[in-house]
This record gives C-alpha cells, structure tokens and sequence, in this order.
C-alpha cells in the first residue's frame, strides 16, 4: 500500500504538479481513504520518499554486521551502495523523481534532510572505528577527520547519482559507483588508512619494507625497526628493476 | 541600514520568536518602513543572515586573484576563510542566530543553500584549475575529484564554525580553521597534489630523494631517474639516524 501510494504521489506530483495536489488527491487515485495515506507518510512530500527510512536501517545493518578485518572506510562505501541501490532499482521512478525535487524547494530540502542522515550514521561509524584501523595524530582531531571522510563518501556518491540521473538512469550505476571510490580513496584515502602519522603501513606486519613505482618516483615505506640491510636491498632491487 | 534591519530582526527573532514576526514589525523596530525593508532583503528569513552574498562575492574575488603557484586546494581553503571572518567579526550575533537555526527549519534550509552557494564556487574553482596542479589520472575523473574536494574544505570549515559556536564563540576560531586544514591536508590533501599519479613529487626536483619518517615507519619518495648511489645514500643516513 505504501508503495501504491507513493506512485500514485509521482504520477499526480508530475501531472498536476505538486503544489496542486492534494493528500485526498493521492488516496483517491491509490483507492483508499485520507487516513490510510497518514497511516503510511506524516505528509505529502514524505510520500515522494517512501524508502529513505528503509534504506537508512539497511545501511546501518551493513555497518553492524562488517567484518572485523574491513577498513571502515569500505564498511562506509558498501553501506552507502544500499542507497544507490534504492535508486537503481527503479530507474523511471528515480528519474522523474529527480527533476521533480529540482523544481519543488521543499522536495529539494526533503532530500537534502536524507542526505544528512546517512552523512551523520557514517560520521558516527567512522569515529567510533578510528581505533582500530585510521586516525588523527591527535585524537582531538578524530571528530573533524571522521566528517571529512564520511562527507568524501556521500559527495561521491551524489556526483555518481546525479550524474546518472541526468543520463536518464542508463548504465551500470553500481559500477560507476566503485570505479568513484576507487578513486577517491586513490586521491584522498592514503592518509585515512594509516593509522597515527597518516602514513601507510607496510602491506605485511613482517614485511621490512614495501617499495612501489609511480611514473618518475618511487615510494618506499620501510618499518623503521626492520634491519637496516634488508630494507636497503629491497629499495637497491625496486631500484634496478626501473 | 541593512545592518541596522538585521539586527532589529535577530533582535525579534530571539525574543518573540520566528514565526511570530513579522517584516512590519522589523521595519517599526528600525524606524523604517515596510517597503525600505524590502529593498534590502527578499524575505524575512534573508534578514537573518544579511552578509552571505557580500561574502561570496568576496570569496570569489579571493580565488580570482589567487598567484599563479599557488596550490588551488589552498586557494579555496583562503577563499572559505573570507565566510569563517564574516562569522567571526560579530560573535555574540553568530551564536544567536546558530541557536535560532537550530529551532527554526525555514532557517536552517536558508543555511544550507547559502553552504551550497560556497561549495559550488569552489567546486568550480577547483575544476578549473586541475590542469596546473592536480587532477585525476583520468580526466573524466575530474568533476568528481573537484567536488569532493570541494566538500571536504567545507566540511572542515562547517565542523570548526559549529564546535565554536556551540562553545559560545570563544577562541581564536580562524586558527582553529587553520589547524584542521592541515589535518584535512596531511590526511587527505596528499594525492590530490600530486599529479597524475597520486603519489608526491620529491620536494626539489633536483634533490634525488625525500625521507621522512613517522612513527615506526619511514617513507620515501625518490625520482626514478635519479642516481641511484645517491637515492642510497639519502635512505641509509635517514635510518642510521634513527
């Protein structure tokens, strides 16, 4: 029913327009009585939305069932797919939606208020998981840090979203949206992964040294208690090998 | 007189409360009348934040006349500064119309579409000038990287503005601002000034290799077509002096 309701909203908003239409309106053309529309939205631009409340739990079930191991800041990129993914499953729908919610301020604000909401359950995670796998050098600094990276994340999705939306909801939005993290963690990610020092680790705890070839340079990341000889030859054969 | 029309509205605002006034009652209260009020501000929720468009004209004036060096990631961190100041020059209306935000969501809707204004100056900024300085290894990347970016300076600004107006407006808030550009910078701010690639360039391009060390692990970046005894040399005395 709730659904029902909410499509028969769309199709009216989108006729009619949505100032012009009224909740008795979109009972009407759903078949059913003004108080069922208010058992299922408390107003009519909450029935433009029906599935922010759903998907917010969704996103939070993936952030409480992540495995031990996973950077929180992946935990936070596939909790976020669940909102890409309510999206995506009905294209016409987010379509129509989207130029819609350009057109009326109060659906734009609507939206914007969800967004906030995914943005704030990602801070949270962040900051709550910094001790284990990224942090700022002054824990002082870990609410700023936790912010920042939780925005990075709902930034790019938007930019994904957006951008396919305006394409008319063609193409394979989940994998723009992978390719987007790849790169962003790329660009901005190095630091946030790399514990106190925000600088990366080693790829293994045992490992003495890691060395790594970009174009004109070459980056070395050695513990600094590995000996001396080891680590020298790890960095004189990356070197040779140029 | 636009400043004397705000202030009698926050002045009503915080006593009689939002809704409750009205334009008329402003205007009396500045000794104007109805039609002066509406030469200044659009609407009684424009009153209340009587500075954003002066701002933003500042901002903009701040990245257009940016020196060619320097980095556009610290050109929109200078431009953001110029809204931080605006906060800053009366801290005691700040604080006010903070809490009156917080109340009242009409305001707080005006809020977050003036933060848009900012983040899009920026974002735009930001993408026009990737070619000098940063930019992703695919070019199609760009917007994304640019609005991202984008968000994370206003992010950090957004957070130091509110942990100082929810502490009362105290302290010397723009070195606050200050110090969490340098955590976004040091954490985040690395790939993206680093050319395609997203690794950092050696300090002097002359010099064969950086070393720095952090905690237990020590980095370095080295030009590949540098002498290799020398990129040696540099590493072996850095983890001597350890």
């Amino acid at each position: 029913m709730r659904r029902e309701l909410a499509a028969a909203a769309m199709e009216l908003f989108a006729t009619k327009g949505y100032e012009a239409t009224t909740v008795d309106e979109i009972a009407a053309a759903a078949g059913v009585a003004r108080r069922t529309f208010f058992r299922h939205f408390r107003s009519k631009e909450e029935a433009i939305f029906p599935d922010h409340d759903d998907t917010l739990v969704r996103a939070e079930a993936v952030l409480n069932a992540a495995p031990a191991h996973e950077h929180p800041l992946d935990t936070v990129c596939r909790g976020i797919k669940e909102v890409m993914r309510m999206y995506a499953a009905r294209p016409e729908i987010s379509v129509a939606r989207y130029k819609l919610t350009r057109e009326v301020p109060t659906l734009r604000e609507a939206e914007i208020a969800s967004v906030a909401r995914y943005e704030r359950l990602f801070t949270r995670y962040l900051l709550g998981h910094f001790d284990e796998h990224a942090h700022a050098d002054d824990a002082n600094d870990d609410p700023l840090l936790a912010e920042v990276a939780a925005s990075a994340v709902v930034t790019a999705h938007n930019h994904v979203l957006r951008r396919w939306l305006r394409a008319g909801g063609q193409g394979d939005v989940e994998a723009q949206l992978d390719h987007a993290f790849a790169i962003v963690r790329k660009t901005f990610g190095t630091g946030i992964g790399a514990g106190r020092g925000s600088v990366p680790r080693p790829a293994a705890a045992t490992a003495p040294a890691t060395v790594s070839a970009h174009g004109e340079v070459l980056v070395t990341v050695a513990r600094t208690d590995a000996p001396l000889d080891e680590v020298m030859r790890t960095i004189e054969e990356a070197l040779k090998e140029r």
